[in-house]
């Protein structure tokens, strides 16, 4: 970590501009390390922030993730990387969609209570089975729901709708169309139909479609490999069993990884690198090498950042796309390419680091991953209390749901138990100033 | 199956009854097999049909699974089986929450622009040790955010409000109350407090404080092991390369297979069993023996759920409880309970299956595996046209979303299609008729 010598620019709060335009390195001068051996933690400023809805548009880095084939039924939720085509009409034969009569419309039409049309009952149809006796005019064979259309039927009469004369006869009380409560031989899927769509995330009826279909493989994108990297030389194994002061166990791994597998990667843990920027830059080269996406969960101190702003940069080209995000809580974030392969610098606080990772890093996951951005459950609400805002900066407030209301609560970015407490969030966009108590939110839910 | 002839009550509708209070059971009278050696289904009504809110609140088997440890990292969605509560104060020690000074706040009181405090910089206080140097009237150290407060100090001043006065002295501008800008030393947690409760899915967040705490490994739950078994003489193996006419592929199993692991249970497919009533038996027996529910997917003709319903009804005490459930689609749907054991028997419709496994077997799989029922991911949409409904039945619409617009789709719920062309779906009470364009809705979303 560069603790060496770094002045610090007399007004600070012109180093957080509330805008993602300001975009100004500085040269920060060197200083000499003062006071009773304590060296002081470098500075420099937020040189190039940028708000949420560009990190969202415009952080595209290019690397994609490979493909690789699995069963069906086992892939829920992965994400299709082609097209999967039909080859034949679905379900390919003429069905009932009920209990009832196969029949010719035609011997159906003027049928009333009064004056039911009889038909002659030839037997019946049997599921899995094609019947080998045709309906004729006149005639009718019992049909299951699911049974196959026997040939000259053209339609199905519910069972409701009929009444039973005699053990071979039957009273059809009401008309039936031609094709009615019959679904056709290629009406769930044509030959050529596109059964799925590539960049589909697999759900259950798409399994059931392509199992209909006798499709047992699918090729879906490799989940997005998570590198998780965490520094600080404060950060200490979460099995320490007794703490010393001033040290605090690395709860941001676990949550990350956590939080990684609902986004669809799969996270890989690299252990705690202390504040040494050779130790860093190492870590995270071996890391991004087998990583389709490298986490850093940095200290919040400035010269934590800054040691690691330089350490990413110093990772590969192009570099580093922004540092500094315009929300609260989560400012202190940088987001880099690395040869295509993307890079997150969360903030040190377990708080920030979750809000920052799930509003991005989602989006950065999923991009690599051959996906759209993963929908987070939403509900509607009504905001129990006014709610402040800075104009220019992207607001994440927390909320707890009581009923259809929602409670934000405040505290400090420091504080997990904030996000413990809460059931989900909103989001207050740049350019609103704030919400009053009543508003109508949407809140994203967590699970 | 029960081929055997069964005469079929004149007036059907009779026994589709649209509200829960009907329930009376009918004998019905055999019949015998006619016509060109076409058995006939066997037919009754059903006899006991209750409603979604019904099955939801009152349809409660007593089984529960049993308890596992899992690492707080592999730990994500499981449901915690106990309390987890906190044996030491988080974070353990006073804290800065951001880059400044560490003072004594006396000595800011009416500090401004023009009349700053001059404090006398000690040192530097660095990350995850304890400064050996207290603070003391007229004097500071430098804290980054997330260092210990050194002793003697009782707030923090931010660098931005603050100015440097040559290599040794600090001019601050604005004065703090004690205790700003710290976060005390049980702020995020006191001992005794809950870290996470028994019942909670186990979220990132939750994951993080677990893991502040040192707590390595929690107890969660057993995933509900929910057995699936397909019926029908129709019904053939998914890698069946050519369809025999009138069968089809058993696309429910792969479908409810990756829907049980959505509601968090471990499917288990155990193949397609003809309707051959004791073959039937036989499998179910051993697959609830081995499992936490039991998934019977059914084929829809009357005859088949006849012969599922009476094996079910073997299967063991207090048995069916609702055969036939007022929701539309899905209303064949069989609900028992075999020595606390929940036992699912789904319409063979792979929508309707889905439908109810969806709607009802979330909430049983929720509740055998200590759950709360899953929410499903929510958003408010405007419905795009107008939907009718029966007063007494529960209706869910599937709809396709267009921004903030629900279109429904209709279909017959024999299609796949219209499941694998929605994004969600809405429901509509037992109570209401329907709804008109432009009403506000709330679209339950797949993922």
């Amino acid at each position: 970590m560069c603790r060496d010598g770094v002045g610090r620019p007399a007004l600070r709060h012109e180093m957080y501009p509330q805008t993602a335009r300001t975009a100004h390195p500085r040269t920060i001068p060197a200083r000499a390390s003062v006071g009773g051996g304590y060296p002081f933690p470098a500075m420099t400023e937020f040189f190039r922030v940028r708000t949420v809805a560009e990190a969202l548009e415009s952080f595209r880095p290019a690397h994609r993730v490979g493909v690789e084939s699995v069963p069906v039924e086992r892939g829920g939720g992965r994400t299709l990387a082609r097209d999967i085509v039909g080859a034949h009409p679905l379900p390919g034969f003429a069905r009932s969609t009920v209990d009832g009569f196969a029949v010719r419309a035609t011997d159906t039409f003027g049928a009333s209570e009064s004056l039911p049309a009889y038909l002659e009952i030839l037997g019946a149809v049997e599921m899995g089975a094609i019947a080998q006796i045709a309906v004729t005019t006149g005639t009718t064979l019992d049909v299951p729901t699911g049974g196959a259309l026997p040939e000259g039927a053209d339609a199905v009469v519910m069972v409701e709708h009929t009444s039973r004369a005699g053990s071979d006869r039957v009273e059809v009380m009401r008309p039936v169309a031609p094709g009615e409560n019959v679904v056709g031989p290629d009406e769930d899927a044509r030959p050529g139909d596109v059964l799925a769509p590539c960049g589909r995330s697999l759900r259950p009826q798409d399994a059931g479609m392509l199992a209909a279909a006798g499709v047992v493989g699918v090729e879906v994108w490799r989940r997005p490999s998570v590198a998780i990297v965490s520094t600080g030389d404060e950060v200490v194994p979460v099995d320490t069993d007794v703490l010393a002061p001033g040290r605090v166990r690395d709860a941001n791994a676990p949550a990350l990884a956590l939080l990684v597998e609902e986004l669809g990667g799969e996270p890989v843990l690299h252990g705690i690198v202390p504040d040494d920027p050779l130790a860093l830059e190492s870590t995270c080269r071996a890391a991004l090498a087998d990583a389709d996406v490298l986490v850093v969960s940095a200290g919040s101190s400035v010269g934590t950042r800054d040691a690691t702003g330089d350490v990413v940069s110093r990772l590969g080209e192009p570099g580093i796309w922004c540092h500094g995000l315009a929300v609260k809580p989560g400012k202190p974030t940088l987001l880099a390419d690395v040869g295509g392969k993307p890079v997150i610098g969360l903030p040190g606080n377990p708080l920030s680091a979750l809000v920052v990772m799930r509003l991005v890093g989602g989006n950065v996951v999923a991009l690599v991953g051959g996906r759209s951005a993963p929908e987070l459950s939403r509900r509607p609400a009504r905001l129990a209390r006014n709610v402040a805002s800075a104009t220019g900066r992207f607001d994440v407030v927390q909320v707890r749901l009581s009923g259809d209301d929602a409670h934000p609560i405040f505290g400090r970015s420091a504080q997990l138990s904030v996000l413990t407490a809460a059931d989900g969030f909103i989001t207050i966009a740049d350019a609103v100033q704030g919400l009053a108590k009543g508003s109508d939110v949407v809140v994203e839910c967590y699970r």
